[in-house]
Parts: structure tokens; C-alpha cells; sequence
């Protein structure tokens, strides 16, 4: 039994405390809660087991039978009709989708992670700073199946609406943790995982590498690369040849790169 | 003996002028004049032997010593310092390097296209709009030494703020040639040059390709992929396979996944 119910005034206060989670990452930590917006973020936070407490929805574009007959919602999630005037209020993006939701946080504690198989490929950003970096990052992990990405002293929230974004939702289906780079490492050393840096400064061809044994792929920022603990503590620093007139890469792009080379040799 | 100047009102003619042409695609065709800002870009356009016509430059923040002894100046390029009255109106990045030009724009025509090597390795994308997408092909182009990028149906002209942004003036120094899709089937087909068209409608796996022949790449947009006259005419359409939740990537990250992979077989 879905609770229903009806705002049309962009004054009340939930309205208020909407925008407050959606702007503000200290709304957000204060609160454990953030704001998913979209069909399919909504779909795949609920793929990503996430508690969706509210749904507010447009009812100028959105039914409330679409929506119970579209998503798996749990019973204790409350159903909010809203105007348009309420709806562009609370949304952050131009779309006709018509679904906010607010949404409990997940903690990406590192005492946590569990990687799903036993010979891991794991992505490690070290401090990523752009929402968009971090987005792509996530979506190329999800598209090659990764084990997990781990967050190196992490500059943003994962639930900043610029990450939810440009990752299509794939920070709701990923398995992210996040840690100090000490802790991380330690981490990675603990399960005998090899650690590969892209560093601009390193000299080892990145494709010959053998990546088939469990493998964290590490990358820096675009700005200034990975910090030396990662690059004295690695198994291996490694470069992809730049041969323009540029020496640096977008950091998915290279990501990438690195990625899907290990995913061919384990394919192959 | 270069030519020196001064302005010191945002009203001032020329100012208006740039804002045109610098805001305004129609503008840039109609003159065939572009403008670019920065440092680097300023030094890219000069190893892609632009023709600088103007260069601006912020009083406050260099000096026109500074502009003589680190840039090549042609004898006819006009100098001309501003206040940074003048500079804020005229400039489109929050950067203090202080340097904008007014550059003459180059023809793209296929039929002046110079392919670098004997075996070349190219990377078309048809049809692409996102400036930002199209920036980050051209800086994964350079980073790959490709012989040329083809751009079918272009959306968006080459000397887009945007785009010269994204590319970090990648778009100067990379060999760029611009035609409809039959143009360029037509111009890759008469060179022997093999065509792996990426779509998620195909099955072949793309790391089972040899792309140690004369290569080129296509990738379509994000939203709706090629148009049928490519997927129809190539050598052989080919799939990045997709593990996860979200069935596409970035173009600009599967256009580095093949391209890179085609390099890693060129050199092993």
C-alpha cells in the first residue's frame, strides 16, 4: 500500500529540502539521503538495491499507475504528485521524464566491498575532481563488467547530481568503495592484487602488460597524475604512448584504454 | 616589423567584431576568420601553420616582449594590447593566460586531404554535435599519430569555442577533412582502405579484427548510432561487447578502445 500525496507549492518545505539535497553535498552527508532523477536512474538504483523513500512525480507528464506498473516500488515508498511549477523547482535536468526520487545513501566503506569474482579487475581513481571524469569513469566500468572502482581520497560525493548524470545511473549499479590511498593499497596488497599506475612519467608499454592475474588499473588526475605513494608502491607503472603534439589524454579515455586491453587479453 | 596597437573600449568595432565571430558559426563562415585564446593554442595554430591575423593580448597580464620571444610571429600579424575591460568581453575561458587571436580558418575539402603514411589509420565520425565529443576524437587522434579524422555531415563547425576547448587545439594540428557520408565511403573505397563501422547492432567482436591494413574506424553519435549507408558499405561492422547494465559508452571512449587497439596491433 503506497502512501500518496499532493504538493503544488513550490514553497513547501520538503520542496525545500529537495533542492538543499540536490545542491548541497553537506545536505547530503547531514541527511544520508540524495536526489536520483530519471526512468532509468530510478530503474537502476532499484537494480542497485537503493532505498527509495520518495517519488515525486509530474503529473502533468507521469500517472501513478505508470509508475507502480513500471517500478518495483517497495510499499513503504511514498508516492508525491507534483505540479510542473513544483516539478522544474526540484528537477536538475531539462528532460520531459517527469521522476525525482529521494534516495538513501549506500556506504561505500571498504571494510565492505565484496568483488564478485575471484580473479578481479578492479579501476582505482586516485582524487578525481570533475563529476563528468568521474560519470564516464563509471559507465566505461560498468560496460566491461569491472569488479569494482575504487575512490582514492575521493574530492566529490558520489551522489553530487553531475555524477548521477554523466554515469547514466551507473553509480547505482557499480560497485564502488572509497578510501585514503594508504588504505586502498593495503587493500590491494592484502588480496595479491597487481597494481598497474598510468603514469606520463613511467616507460612500460601498457600493452605489454599481462593482465590475466587479479588487476587494479590506477589512474591519476588529468592535472597532475597519480601522487608518489601509488607510483613507489605499484607492481608496475605503465604508459600508453602519446605520439601528437599533446601529452596527456582525458583521464576515462585512457581509462578506457587500459581497461578494455585487459579485457581483450582475458578474453583471448 | 609587426604591427602594434591599443584598445581600450569594450565598444570599440573590432571588439564587436570578435565577439561575432567567436559566438556566431555563421559569422565564421561568412569571413572565414575564427578566433582562438590561449597559449597553447596559439603555439598549436602556429605548428599547424594557421594564418594568425590579429593577436590580442591582456596589458595586464603580458607583455608584448613575451609575445615575440615565445610565439613565431608572422611579420603581417597585427598586435594589440587591451585593457582587461576590453580582454573580459572578448574572452570565452576563465584562464589568465590573456592571448586571444584572430585566426584564418582552412579549407577541410576532402580532395586536398594528404594522408600521412603508405598504411593509413583513420578514424571517421559521422554526423557528431556535442563540440565537447567532438573535441575529445580530435585529442585522441593526435594522441594516436592518426593519418586523418573525417567527419561526415558535420553539425558543428571545426572552429567552435567549444571544440577548440575540448581538443586543447588538437583541432589545429590534427589533418581534418570534412564530407558527406557517400563523399567519404566513396574517397575510403578508391584508397583500399578497409571500413569497421562500430554499431551495437553488430556481432563480430572488434579485438578480432587485423587492423594492420589500411584502416578506417567509424563511430556514429551516442543517440542513434550510423546511418545505415555506412553500416551497409563497410568491410565489416563490429561491436565493443557491453558486460554491464547500460548498453553504450561515451563515443569518444569507443573510439579510443579501437583505435588504440588497431596501434597494439600495428606495433606488435
Amino acid at each position: 500500500m503506497l502512501e500518496t500525496k499532493h504538493i503544488s507549492s513550490a514553497q513547501n518545505t520538503l520542496v525545500k529540502k529537495i533542492v538543499l539535497l540536490r545542491d548541497k553535498s553537506k545536505e547530503r552527508k547531514k541527511t544520508g539521503l540524495f536526489i536520483l532523477e530519471g526512468k532509468r536512474e530510478l530503474e537502476l538504483a532499484q537494480q542497485g538495491n537503493y532505498d527509495i523513500k520518495t517519488v515525486l512525480y509530474n503529473e502533468k507528464l507521469v500517472t501513478i499507475s505508470t509508475l507502480k506498473d513500471n517500478f518495483n516500488l517497495y510499499n513503504n515508498t511514498i508516492l508525491i504528485g507534483v505540479t510542473q511549477e513544483v516539478y522544474d523547482k526540484i528537477a536538475y535536468r531539462n528532460t520531459t521524464e517527469g521522476i525525482v526520487a529521494i534516495t538513501k545513501a549506500k556506504s561505500h566503506n571498504l571494510s565492505q566491498l565484496k568483488l564478485k569474482t575471484k580473479n578481479p579487475l578492479i579501476l582505482v581513481a586516485e582524487a578525481p575532481e570533475k563529476p563528468g571524469n568521474i560519470g564516464a569513469l563509471l559507465r566505461t566500468a560498468d560496460a566491461a563488467n569491472l569488479d569494482a572502482v575504487l575512490i582514492a581520497n575521493p574530492k566529490t560525493d558520489l551522489y553530487n547530481p553531475n555524477i548521477i548524470r554523466s554515469s547514466v545511473g551507473c553509480v547505482f549499479t557499480g560497485t564502488i568503495a572509497t578510501g585514503t590511498s594508504s588504505e586502498l593499497i593495503g587493500y590491494l596488497k592484502n588480496h595479491e592484487i597487481d597494481i598497474y599506475c598510468a603514469a606520463l612519467t613511467a616507460s612500460k608499454d601498457y600493452s605489454l602488460i599481462n593482465y590475466k592475474k587479479p588487476t587494479a588499473i590506477v589512474v591519476g588526475t588529468e592535472n597532475s597524475g597519480l601522487s608518489d605513494i601509488w607510483l613507489e608502491q605499484s607492481t608496475q607503472n605503465i604508459i600508453i604512448p602519446m605520439e601528437g603534439h599533446i601529452d596527456s589524454m582525458n583521464v576515462s579515455v585512457s581509462a578506457a584504454i587500459l581497461i578494455f586491453e585487459a579485457k581483450r587479453q582475458r578474453k583471448s
